[in-house]
């Protein structure tokens, strides 16, 4: 049994994720995606709560065939505490894909083999540029899954983004 | 769609649980189970952390055919925001199944839908009384479903626990 | 300008309080009530939430003519932090009145005055006696003043109350 | 009875504050006054505490002849929890007034009804401003309530501020 | 180099203590001494401050000629992240001596060496019956080594105790 | 006994930091190192833990004939409780010695004794400082102590500050 781990905040979740697990899922037996930043919600940079998060992801990857675990990690705040965080949080793993040098670097620490995933066409397929698209109102719905699209109507998350994006300082 | 909640410690996931899930998957579409007190792990009422209970759920539910979400859920300190912290970490549901009368009042102060699930021959099926044959060495695998023994034996769970149980005050 | 402050958690506000409160309001120019363990509520010990808390407190006691303060106190698990925890959160007091050991050892050791408050009546005047009366069915509202009757009774307390006390272990 | 709840900092209270509050009154039959980030003080754009904060709101309300509960509310961290954290600390309320985006999309999802507070004359009446000119040594009085300037002046408010502006880094 | 550590809350710091590290003294080069539940005081079992006991730890060890390190070590909730949480706040360390059960499973989960330190009497050296003494005004300073004993009368340490064990319920 | 206490984030301990413990040795008894931001570490700005920095200070101090606790301090994350939080992790203190105004002004209104630390050439002697000419591969060895040197070289520190530093947004 080889099990891998995928980790994402998914502020949304979208087709550079989805080819990436794409690709995970041909090296590895089951998959876990991990959520992070699963306590926030409601802001620019992360307008999307966890289980909505959860939502998307697990609705995307039924398409590919493999076993997967999609799990909300917490922030901690403490990056020394963060990979036994995760480990105690998710099934065991073998390997980590990520390409977030932080992260990298606290699993190597901790002894975890780490594998730089891939990023597909980074401009276009980024959480960022994606949020701003839906902020100005130019199309966004190509660069997510078609489930991820609906799933972002139904929770009217366009205008949430909208409504939060307005908040000024007393 | 329509999708329900299904909430419990799991410590371990036993056969009780599995009939109750087993159930659940006729009445609704999809199903979430929400892993309690994610947080605590390596004490004698709880001795698995959240991500082994994951694995436990998970590998056990395979066997039904219903679309199924596994998620650990922290403890919040504060029954007011237990229900919209679960709320935040989990898919949207319209059902809630439990039988424990705190959580059934907090659920109906939300306005949410609480079925209180049948048990299955209670004594038998009781994470306390699981742990109890554990540590004193009765046979306690065919209270839970094949692939939670699986688990429990790679992790070495039973000797985790008796260590833990020898704990006394300095 | 001599300005107490009264603690307790007013679970719920009773004749005791009230007493004791009518006392110390010729005692100072301004009250202080703070409302401890803020953060807790539906549990046996604690059935109702500051907020409701708050509304007792204050609507009892507006019959005196005393300016006062109620303020919600989370507690902060750190006897160590409590009286600077205490003083950040209300206006400035110089003389505090409580009967509880240990808030008199900690506001000693901060050099401030305390006063123990005359108890009225306490075998009848019990937050503990009067939850009791609740569970049991007797009579409870002769024990708490007339607009703290109304204030549960909207809440429907006494409801919450009995549902949260079968509440059983897993 | 019809209560409506007011949100703020209050860094200090002023001017637009008092004025939207006198508004507020001839609206509802209760009022509520939340001081958010009731933990943090001691900081540029935060020097009071809560206590100090209460206190000069409390004082300041006196004129205006409604109940009013003023009540610290300290922060949660998640934008998911806030609305439910409030309402746990605070007497039950039919509508909220707020110019914030945040919170009025917050307050929207829950289902409670919002009504933006019309803003007073918002340059000179901001605490960004008054803050502005108590470093600079410019006049700030006639902007605060005079109950507020007695309050700032006996807790050496002005000197406070000045002291935490210095603080550089290490 | 050879670090060893010790763990305990030193409720007070008392003989048996001091003769483990005495011993553990001669099996390393530098030792720690991790101070427990640092962020507690003012309980009856934990009467003491963090500051306080990190004053009798080294005070007291100061006549054995080995390098040393006094840590408080707050409590972190969570049994899978405190071998972690005690690595990141002292220095490396090759050796662990403890006597409770789960802190042994603890650390060897964690694959380090554990050694179970030897106990001295521990019927006249235990936490528990010293501060019983200290409660009912028996001898107990031949319990604890001399600079101890003059700390404990320092902050008044007998008559602190004494007064939060009358600390009852309101 | 006349103990002081000196607080800084020593990330890393440099000679600055040396030469004013060094002056600070000569007009106190004993003295204790505060370490803060004890729970941070793998960050630009504080890539280090308390435990690689208790041992940095510790080792460096060691030259210094004068009795000192090394003593890490988690943030609190409430300025009003900062100063009560800092004296329970420690032995008492007369007197403060540090630059930062705020930290001056927290402890002037707990009614502490601050005296302003002399500065040694800040230029070279900041930890920005350091950090940047690791960062850039200048030389930054002559700027802290050897034995500092060689702690940060055993835990590779130069290299995994190189690794932080990557860490880019998702």
């Amino acid at each position: 049994m080889h099990r891998g781990i995928y980790l994402g905040r998914f502020q949304p979740y979208h087709m550079g994720h989805h080819q990436v697990i794409k690709q995970i899922a041909h090296e590895v037996d089951e998959i876990i995606i991990g959520i992070g930043s699963a306590q926030i919600s409601h802001e620019i940079e992360n307008p999307f709560t966890a289980g909505e998060r959860v939502l998307m992801v697990s609705k995307a990857i039924e398409e590919f065939d493999i076993k997967h675990y999609v799990i909300p990690i917490e922030d901690i705040q403490r990056n020394s505490l963060w990979v036994p965080h995760v480990k105690s949080m998710v099934p065991p793993f073998q390997i980590a894909y990520t390409n977030n040098p932080l992260v990298i670097e606290l699993l190597s620490e901790a002894g975890i083999q780490v594998k730089q995933s891939p990023l597909f066409r980074r401009n276009h397929y980024s959480g960022t540029e994606i949020r701003r698209k839906m902020l100005e109102g130019d199309r966004w719905e190509h660069f997510v899954p078609e489930n991820v699209v609906e799933i972002i109507r139904e929770i009217d998350g366009v205008n949430r983004l909208r409504a939060i994006a307005q908040s000024d300082q007393e």
